[in-house]
């Protein structure tokens, strides 16, 4: 598997519909297991997202799908900066959820 | 809902056992909608756990259920220190299962 935890700074006061914006595509991208948006309580500007895949290429492969290019079009103004970028390699647990 | 981004070190040589405690109880605490563990892959100690909870008091009630209160003092002896430990507010996505 092949994980993400990645901190983005939205633009001040855009928090709210990046993370829309970021959980739209969610449930319709192949191999993505879970794949969660949360606020910062500490930072009224800052989201967390954090996703597993079944395998790099398949997040690799997100990019490309129309829902993602969109979104990526949508969000891209709303987006600060990403402040943390954390690979992870996720071994298991509950609530990896394949789609279908 | 109530997340948690926890990055925790373990003892030298003893990040696959911990692991492993770590997901045993996992997929039996009522209200966790989401626990993945995660290796590191910059660093050979260190575990990413990441955790969605329908509520803080849920995730409270859980250490007091006697698969998780096992698994801690299991695990204790193995974690060398808890580096990262980031409190979220879980606003949606992919993946978020209910605890049967």
């Amino acid at each position: 598997m092949y994980g993400l935890i990645g901190r983005i700074k939205a633009v001040p006061g855009q928090r709210e519909a990046l993370s829309t914006i970021l959980m739209e595509g969610a449930s319709s991208m192949p191999g993505c297991l879970s794949y969660v948006v949360a606020l910062d309580p500490a930072d009224p500007d800052a989201l967390w997202v954090t996703e597993v895949w079944d395998s790099e290429a398949s997040h690799k492969a997100s990019l490309a799908l129309p829902v993602v290019k969109d979104a990526i079009t949508r969000g891209k103004p709303l987006i600060a900066a990403f402040d943390q970028y954390i690979q992870t390699v996720p071994v298991g647990g509950h609530g990896l959820r394949a789609t279908i």
